[in-house]
């Protein structure tokens, strides 16, 4: 084994003991540096830690930086790794650090390394948690026809609820134009309600209750399409493994005793 | 194929490439010409853009004139069309133009061309999307004698717990009147809390929790009807009526060509 | 027919045109009176329009004594009105305005009256609505443990909660006690968020974080609990309506071709 | 039976009337404490009633140290008792109050005493309540890992939308740095919405909306997951294992005596 493998086995995977060690300390970096960058951020720390701050910050860049390379060095079509989510995200957490030499603030992207935490799936029971990852966007797929209407439905509410509020309560009440009554309407229509622009006219007020009304049964849509969707992509694994001997077609029912496609018997998965 | 008849193929239909052109054209129109009046309502550009801004309003809404015009000459029965669903909203669309020469802010209706965005599902996967909605709307068509009993008892507790509210807090806290009070009581029911009103007296801030935590049951109650509905609408999809001919059972798939009990072959429904 | 049966025909009874009449009369006249108590709260109608008011209020209190004094004359037991539920409601609308005279603003209790609208159902079509009015009640009925268990938590969370920012914010924040605590535990945990108490402090707002969050995962619980009742509650009515001819007992499966009681063969529903 | 015997059947057993009788003195007394504690912390009711509240908080502590010390003597092994959930809940319930004499305030942290309300589900119909809660948990815990794949998108949504918030908004809107940033962002994810601190600038602003339609989508997540865990964690009480041992079908009721499909009788699961 040279010693590009045994840097590809270290770095790439988690089975072995040096791997899986290299994955545990990586996972803790890359916490340890999303807080640095956190705290760098408050003005009380910066002051009286500045200088610590970025000593440990360009520690942590230097470290993901020789990460990166020998992750280049290692694998066997460096281009494919660095076009992949994982290539880009590992360069764009390092990037920033470079980019504030030049640029003011540049450096607080760098808490995109949260999205590097994702790895921590694959010292996780990896299998697992990806099943179960896998469920939700399969259920999240199989009913996008169904959330591209309701999104549509949402979209079309709130253009209109935002300009009539517009109309109706005028710049007092803070619907300066009808791109902040559209901010609003969405700020209402989710229940979130931060209260910086409310109604105060009668009218208004009326108006708003209506949508609020509204806007409580909405909720109801996507909360049942996303229960209906996982329930049943939660059936699919407990559908028949079987295939048929004649045509090979999958996909029978648990009681079926014959193919459904070919008429050929089939048997019992047990026997 | 006469020239009107040509006008409705490019108009109405959005099969031929004549027809879908025109569509992809029409909606980017409205979608711009929407952003357009979005951005008239907005202060600053208003006064440094208001002449740009107010010949781009006069180009759409004379395509749009033209277009409504086209679509009356072109269709067999003109009146059908205009007061059809789609013929309304066309010509909504065009009249707060015309409208705000006389009165002042009437081009903010213009908004409404947001429906005739609506027309984006014909040039989209028509059918799939409109058995989505299609779902969609009989889910909720089957459980309105539900939502209606639901929407009632909301009603009924808003009144009351406004009217207690008012009597408890009185103006101080901004229960000015009952319908102030039926206001807060929306608010607060739908977790939406704008904090413009809000109770500051012990007793009002007691009742405002029991409130608080009912309208919290209250919100399960419209997405288990939605959830319970939508699934019952979505399992029409996939039940097959046929009987086996040879041993009468039922509970086919949609897609079996031989009964899964029998291995006999079994009849299309619509043969 | 005496004239007082006469009198309980038109009415406790929907079915005769004069009933229909009645009720339809006597609905609009308690929304009529809502709107007026509502309307008489607003202070600028009260100063404007006190005295019409004041003259509505009193037609609408003598016409509805007069309906209370008639359904009590007409009905084969009074006291067993008197005491029903929507003897009390029709008894505690109308007392407010006699109280009126006494103690000042006790005439707002006369929204109590809303509760004599859910006499509406009897005209609609009654049974309809009252069966799933009635599918609610199990549903929440056959939940009532779950819940109970469900607002035990809560209830522990919110005092634990109250007390903890308590110590953590103090009164600068608006959290001048412990009941001040568990009131923006309920707004917190509940979603609805005035703004009117909010955490000033950094280990202040973590603790919130935290609460907020749980109380997203707890609001699924209730929606969960209510979504499977409601489920079952409507598959009830699927139910096999056979009884079996040799023990008659019900409660068979669709499926079921012997009594799973006693053996006996059970006939088709149809045959 | 020795007095220790007694003392422990009165104590820790809820069948026998004294049993029964010390479980409700019990929980009104702590109910009692705990409703003391927190008007101990109002203001006006502690400069007024000081002196009544501390003899109340101290005889109450006395009563509760009594019945620890009876619990420790009483079961046959201590310290079990004592390192158990409600040995340490017990223990923290008193300890308060003699740290209040030492260090300031930590009397509030009395409501910890509320835990030992859940005693209260052992003079309830036991068995019950607690297989409602069995139900709860057992969902929760099926659910465990899409939980956490959950939790963890919140949290890469609310850290990354938080660090751009700080780097768009600044410290005018009160984004003062990257932890108030994801307070800001739970606090909108989560629906609460308490508005402390609000986007102001228009891209924010537009970024908050897109923020809020997904939380918005997201909050539909975990209901549908508590949804159908919830529906099969009740189905496994209604399954029946037992097979038919003439025709070998299974799917039979629980309370069926002879087999749906052939008419057999049927043995009990437990014979």
């Amino acid at each position: 084994m040279t010693l590009r493998q045994k840097i590809h086995e270290v770095i790439f995977e988690a089975d072995t003991p040096a791997g899986r060690l290299f994955d545990v300390v990586l996972l803790w970096a890359i916490a340890l540096s999303v807080a640095v960058v956190c705290l760098d951020s408050v003005e009380s720390y910066r002051t009286q830690y500045g200088d610590l701050i970025r000593i440990f910050e360009w520690v942590f860049t230097i470290l993901f930086t020789a990460e990166y390379l020998l992750r280049l060095y290692s694998v066997t079509r460096p281009a494919k790794y660095a076009l992949s989510f994982f290539g880009i995200v590992d360069l764009l957490s390092i990037l920033p650090t470079f980019l504030s030499l030049f640029i003011v603030n540049s450096q607080y992207l760098l808490v995109i390394r949260i999205l590097r935490l994702m790895r921590i799936f694959r010292v996780l029971k990896l299998a697992r948690y990806l099943g179960e990852a896998d469920t939700l966007s399969r259920a999240l797929t199989a009913s996008r026809h169904k959330i591209t209407v309701f999104l549509g439905a949402v979209f079309g509410t709130v253009v209109i609820a935002g300009a009539l509020m517009h109309l109706i309560e005028g710049a007092e009440s803070g619907f300066t134009s009808i791109p902040k009554g559209i901010y609003w309407a969405v700020v209402t229509i989710t229940t979130v309600g931060y209260g910086d622009i409310s109604p105060i006219t009668p009218l208004g007020q009326f108006l708003s209750s209506i949508l609020m009304i509204c806007g409580y049964g909405i909720i109801a849509v996507p909360t049942g399409i996303v229960s209906v969707e996982l329930s049943r992509a939660q059936e699919h694994h407990h559908i028949d493994q079987r295939s048929c001997h004649a045509c090979s077609r999958e996909g029978h029912d648990n009681d079926a005793v014959f193919c459904k496609f070919c008429g050929e018997r089939i048997e019992r998965e047990t026997s």
